[in-house]
């Protein structure tokens, strides 16, 4: 499995469009399209609050009952969530508007908004983006770049990857992008994630591997801890590469899931250092645990806490905020057995031993704590099992973004 | 029932001294001391952090198997958490230096330390100051009152309040202080907070009526989501009034709990709107719940929620914030129902009914939201039970503190 340049277009016979349809923004493109030449199964993973966004509940149909899509039209700007009877029917009007161009059934298109809640979309707008993109649509590299970059809100930078591998003698390729930056605290999966593969997989076992997966990356990263309204990663699979198709657990299964993996992977880690306002992604790995539940309880904690968040910003080596994070998290350890450590590109060191503050060299852990990317690794000796989680540090900028993010 | 002015000493025969014994900070006080002329029955609550710091681990064995104290050390500065047997053995220094000068036996003596975790405290300077405070313990309100500003951390005010009623044909009076700022996001009971009473009320029955009372107000606080290593509550009891004991849940134990629940709400709410540089109290209130349990989860939600509390700071009525994060709160509700309004000084109004925005006015949004102190109000329809949580804004200045708190 190697890693290539490209997004959502790198897999065979996706494409994709974007423009600037003045949604929100001005000087900037806001909506962006992927189509498939053929109808592709299709896998989806969705927010676990409560207040579901308009887009959400008509992209879960689509997955859970259509089980097929084709097309998949995204604005950023207004997230159509909060938007009652009136939202819900602008998803229809979409979806409608794609068919009536396309002859694709409306019931076959995804959609997804991001943005602020509870503003109605300016649906004329919508339906006019859609119409300009569509003659756009283009299979290249540069159209699914350009749909990243449409796709963003307070993301500092496109996020997109591609992999290839061979599956029953095809080269088979995985591609995605996503938007996060704020309100990221996925519970299920994250803001929006969109990962197209030419593998022949059926749609079964394609949704269930993307369930397993989203528990190890989406799920484990954390902005902010507010889990938003639209959190949503699909999956699109047109079997354009050729491969026997997949219909079991098998080593072609296996492979698959690798390679979708770390398309995952590598995604989240990018929403995380991408965090708002971040200037770091701060890693959190627990390792010598008894349980991945309980690894996956300790890390998450540590990556949402505030205090610790503030640290990282600080380049301050404060490992009682861990310590005191770990504690609160509601699984159990013994503080007094815990070794952490701290790396970065600049180098590894201990911290502390058996609970207790080793006599390290502060000007050291300062220096490791001032790289772009940090890791904690905490070890609570109790047996083998280890989690991984992805935040940010919490900065001055990130409440400024957030103090007035509607104005 | 009234308030009267005063703190640890309003009631009678307890007296406060403090002192600058130079744990960590130049130029204040840092240690502050409370003494009752006879042994108190005593209650307490504790954090539920697993890392719990040593005088934490030494006060409750006062309070579950001495059950009397007559002494309360507390040092401002460093908290003595992740600290080992050294931390242990200074807890026990400590109360041994008191009992040495004052003839109360070690095990009635409460410590109690607030600050940077996993330094050791400098025991000799804090036996130092325990023997500077010993002569000079008074019981006007205005030792009361330097010892509220000596437990200070990053508060920027003292926090102390006091109440006056009668109990058995007698005047009762139950007084109480604490410190609060980060790292505060109590389980069980906050940061630190020392209330002292003349009732006479046997030690099972105080207890009892603490621990209930923890849950509607210090665990319904939040300034930043980390529930603290060091979160310490006492009660202590000196029957001093000359009621008649309470010893049942009677009238007189009634009122009792009336009173001490004024104390602890008022300082709770103290905190919160004194939060880690806060500049506004925001107080949420649902409404119309099945249970008080389901009020309180999406109360807390609310208060804890990074976008919301960076929305306070910007006087912004971004009210999708605040249903999305009742959305995650893990209790169930249908938010097609909700009706929000905000208060304040400045006045009340409605910005959602049945989960979608009303055509209001921003200008008088913003007016109302840029009151220090703020409420959120959501009826959620399905009932009767209600509850309310208070926290503080998101800003600049709670970055700037704790991205360099150590140096």
């Amino acid at each position: 499995m190697e890693q290539i340049t490209g997004g959502v277009t790198a897999a065979k016979g996706f494409a994709a469009a974007s423009t600037a349809a003045g949604i929100k923004y001005k000087d900037r493109t806001d909506m962006a399209m992927i189509y498939s030449e053929v109808p592709c199964n299709v896998a989806g993973t969705f927010t676990k609050n409560i207040v579901k966004a308009a887009p959400v509940k008509w992209d879960q149909k689509v997955v859970y009952e259509t089980k097929k899509a084709q097309a998949v039209v995204i604005n950023a700007g207004i997230a159509n969530a909060c938007t009652g009877e009136e939202g819900m029917s602008y998803c229809k009007a979409t979806a409608e508007e794609v068919e009536k161009q396309m002859q694709i059934p409306a019931e076959q298109v995804l959609v997804a908004s991001t943005g602020v809640i509870g503003m109605q979309l300016p649906i004329d707008r919508i339906c006019a983006g859609v119409n300009v993109m569509i003659p756009q649509l283009q299979g290249d590299l540069e159209s699914g770049h350009k749909a990243a970059l449409a796709i963003m809100t307070t993301d500092t930078h496109e996020k997109e990857v591609a992999v290839q591998l061979e599956i029953g003698g095809k080269t088979v390729t995985v591609g995605g992008m996503c938007k996060g930056s704020g309100m990221i605290h996925p519970n299920m999966c994250t803001m929006l994630s969109f990962v197209t593969t030419d593998a022949a997989i059926s749609q079964p076992l394609l949704l269930e591997a993307l369930q397993a997966d989203v528990e190890d990356t989406y799920n484990m990263i954390s902005v902010d801890g507010d889990t938003s309204t639209n959190d949503t990663c699909v999956v699109l699979a047109n079997g354009m590469a050729g491969n026997p198709e997949i219909t079991e657990k098998n080593a072609d299964y296996d492979a698959f899931r690798q390679a979708l993996h770390l398309v995952n992977e590598t995604l989240a880690k990018m929403m995380a250092g991408d965090g708002e306002g971040a200037t770091a992604l701060f890693e959190v790995k627990v390792i010598g645990a008894e349980s991945k539940e309980q690894a996956k309880r300790l890390s998450k904690s540590v990556i949402t806490s505030s205090l610790t968040k503030a640290a990282i910003f600080g380049h301050d080596a404060n490992w009682g905020r861990i310590l005191c994070a770990m504690g609160y998290s509601g699984a159990q350890f013994d503080p007094e057995k815990v070794d952490l450590f701290f790396e970065s590109a600049a180098g590894k060191m201990q911290i502390i031993r058996d609970g207790v503050a080793l006599d390290y060299s502060e000007e050291l852990a300062t220096k490791i704590l001032s790289e772009p990317a940090v890791t904690a690794i905490a070890d609570i000796k109790m047996g083998t099992a280890e989690a991984t989680a992805w935040g940010c540090d919490l900065t001055f900028d990130y409440v400024k973004i957030n103090a007035d993010y509607r104005s």
